[in-house]
């Protein structure tokens, strides 16, 4: 028999256990524990505690049994498989002393699947402990469940990362929310800025920060900030607007670095506005070396707007396919404002695009002198016939310079599109 | 007073802690498991289990207390910073009933870094333990430590994954083996393959990995497949020749997709080869849209062998840039052997490289048909003035078909070059 998650003002107390030899042996990174960590908190679950252990029924009770009796969520990740090493399920029926039954749409599922002979390994994949709610699975085979005993629900979720997101984003997190009913409601919302630095941007909320509800909390991400806005209540408009109003306020004061929400990513919306005003673009790329083509064609469809890019990381190169001047080059050297500017019109005038784009810099780890440090990058725009470049100075690795000039230019380009 | 870590023939038990609140409210991917957990097993701690908790003294302390008695090693990583957050040192010190005593070579580091004055806080930072040894932090500020009491020995280590990764291999990896005297020592190697499917590689060498001295072990990496060989005993020279043994076997079987060993990469070792003999490469991306030569860009000092690449994502890109004939395209289609071959041409005669590389297929998700489904990728080569074209059937989704094209090429690059 299931019950309700929580009465109203209390707080969850969440305890998540991770199975997996592969864990242990530092054979598989454990992705899911970010996902689901980030679930809970999203959720309002405070998280007690997250142990991973192996692939042994013995030491996964021995977990079981040491989660404290205030804890109302525990959450078992992996071994739901077939196989002999996929323990999770039984040892959780043996802690609870509970039988399992078969989950029917998944037992039709590998029937279908499988035919009925000599399967009997595989059909333990669709038991679910007796009285258990079950989450089909529509990614996999293996079902998550949940059972309540001893004053505690308990979740199976399957370790697969692609089978644990479909099944938390479309059946588990609905039922969490659902089942607050009478409880609490939560309404959440992710900023996402570029272009500005962490502390910089904290320093201009931390009023907002510091406040509980709406709480805002914020999230680094390779040239990105991130904040999640999230309220709690009992009334769904009501949260809506709360978290209406704190948006405003941390946009207005963040204005110049806003691009977008929740599942918005820089190139998909730069994608999306370049298809939408048909527009096409060309690059020239000499220290990104192909990194910025390589982030717009991750983009299914970007044949509709990216025509096509020159690595031009040789100065002969430059010269040949770009008609950069050999004078120029040097005069000013190949990391300079009058080299971008050439290959931003050589890549205009060769092609028929209506956004041509260059990069010229230096990447590092050598090549930096004091006139021009590693990090100093020049990109210029050629759109509307008219030129534009910008120069700026970024910090890191090479790896990392590469990435802060790529998220500094899609920035760029999304804020050239706006002024139209 | 440390005491030897393990009489031989035992196997010594590990426990590992990680402290940060990030970690629980999913902030941060927590990358330090996987990297500890795959050096206990290389250096045979066998992990009794891994417990991630909070920022918070007393829950460290529980979790401390639950620790098994027939535990030897207890690593706790994070939480040695300088804020009112970093508690781990502080709650292990109240475990054990430790004062703290200043690390001297760090205390020295710190003052003269910032000065004498108001910087108390940060001084605990090179606090550790009484009675212990420090690791001094060659890649941060905190230094590693580790001491021993309750017939356990508790190593303290930094949370930044780059000063963790520079203390373990230079510090405290050496130490743990140094420690093990008296005892087993290990040597161990990691051969890489790439072009092969996992199951059909461990297929071929079934009986060595069932062995267990030398261990055999697989880990999957994005397109390619390693194998760690480990050997257990007390004579280095021995080990050796015992890892040489198997390593030599495995290769022998598997001899047409082996690449390297350790910390060799694909691209590094092309990159290397290329340099060596003097060659210079230019590249025709379609499908792969920059990702090819954006791998190779990523290496430091690619400019020595990388000329240009041309991502010739439109048709017209195609025609204009690498003189791909029109009727070539419209009769064979621009995913086609024959658009592979002109495009490798073009690059050819247009640039002064030695190698020409072409790619051209469907990456998917739309644009696959029955006869040239999603997946399929044509590549060419011009090398020594003879061109080849290799035909497959890459699975997966966008991403994963793209970096798979990318990690076949590179092999293939390296078996060409290796011809000569």
């Amino acid at each position: 028999m299931l019950f309700p998650l929580f009465a109203i003002g209390e707080k969850m107390k969440g305890y998540m256990i991770f199975t997996g030899t592969e864990l242990l042996l530092g054979k598989t990174l454990n992705t899911n524990s970010q996902f689901l960590t980030s679930i809970f908190a999203e959720i309002g679950i405070d998280l007690h505690k997250i142990v991973t252990v192996g692939d042994n029924a013995k030491r996964i009770i021995e977990v079981l049994n040491e989660v404290p009796s205030d804890v109302d969520v525990v959450f078992l990740n992996g071994g739901l498989g077939p196989t002999e090493d996929d323990l999770t399920k039984e040892a959780l029926l043996e802690f609870l002393n509970l039988d399992a039954v078969y989950h029917q749409p998944t037992l039709d599922k590998i029937l279908k699947r499988v035919g009925k002979k000599g399967l009997s390994g595989d059909l333990k994949v669709a038991e679910i402990p007796e009285g258990s709610i079950a989450f089909y699975n529509d990614a996999g085979v293996a079902p998550g469940s949940v059972v309540a005993k001893n004053g505690k629900h308990y979740f199976l979720t399957p370790g697969p990362p692609e089978e644990l997101s479909s099944l938390m984003k479309n059946k588990i997190v609905p039922y969490l929310k659902e089942n607050m009913i009478g409880t609490e409601k939560i309404y959440s919302r992710t900023l996402k800025f570029a272009g500005i630095g962490e502390s910089k941007a904290e320093e201009k909320i931390r009023d907002l920060i510091k406040a509980s509800n709406p709480s805002v909390a914020p999230t680094i991400k390779e040239g990105e900030i991130h904040f999640r806005v999230t309220a709690k209540g009992e009334d769904c408009k009501k949260l809506e607007v709360m978290v209406d109003e704190v948006s405003d306020k941390i946009i207005e004061r963040l204005e110049d670095y806003y691009f977008g929400v929740d599942d918005e990513s820089l190139e998909s919306l730069v994608a999306e506005k370049l298809v939408r005003k048909g527009l096409k673009i060309a690059i020239a790329e000499s220290c990104t070396g192909g990194l910025l083509s390589n982030t717009f064609t991750n983009i299914p469809g970007s044949s509709e707007f990216f025509d096509r890019a020159y690595i031009t990381y040789s100065n002969m190169a430059k010269i040949e396919e770009l008609n950069v001047n050999k004078s120029t080059l040097e005069q000013y050297g190949a990391v300079s404002e009058n080299t971008a500017i050439e290959m931003a019109e050589g890549v205009f005038a060769k092609t028929n695009v209506d956004l041509a784009i260059s990069i010229t810099g230096i990447a590092g780890p050598s090549g930096g002198t004091i006139d021009k440090p590693v990090g100093l990058v020049y990109i210029a725009f050629k759109y509307n016939k008219q030129i534009s470049v910008v120069t700026r100075i970024f910090s890191g690795n090479r790896l990392e310079i590469k990435n802060k000039v790529v998220k500094f230019i899609l920035f760029e380009i999304l804020r050239k599109l706006k002024e139209d």
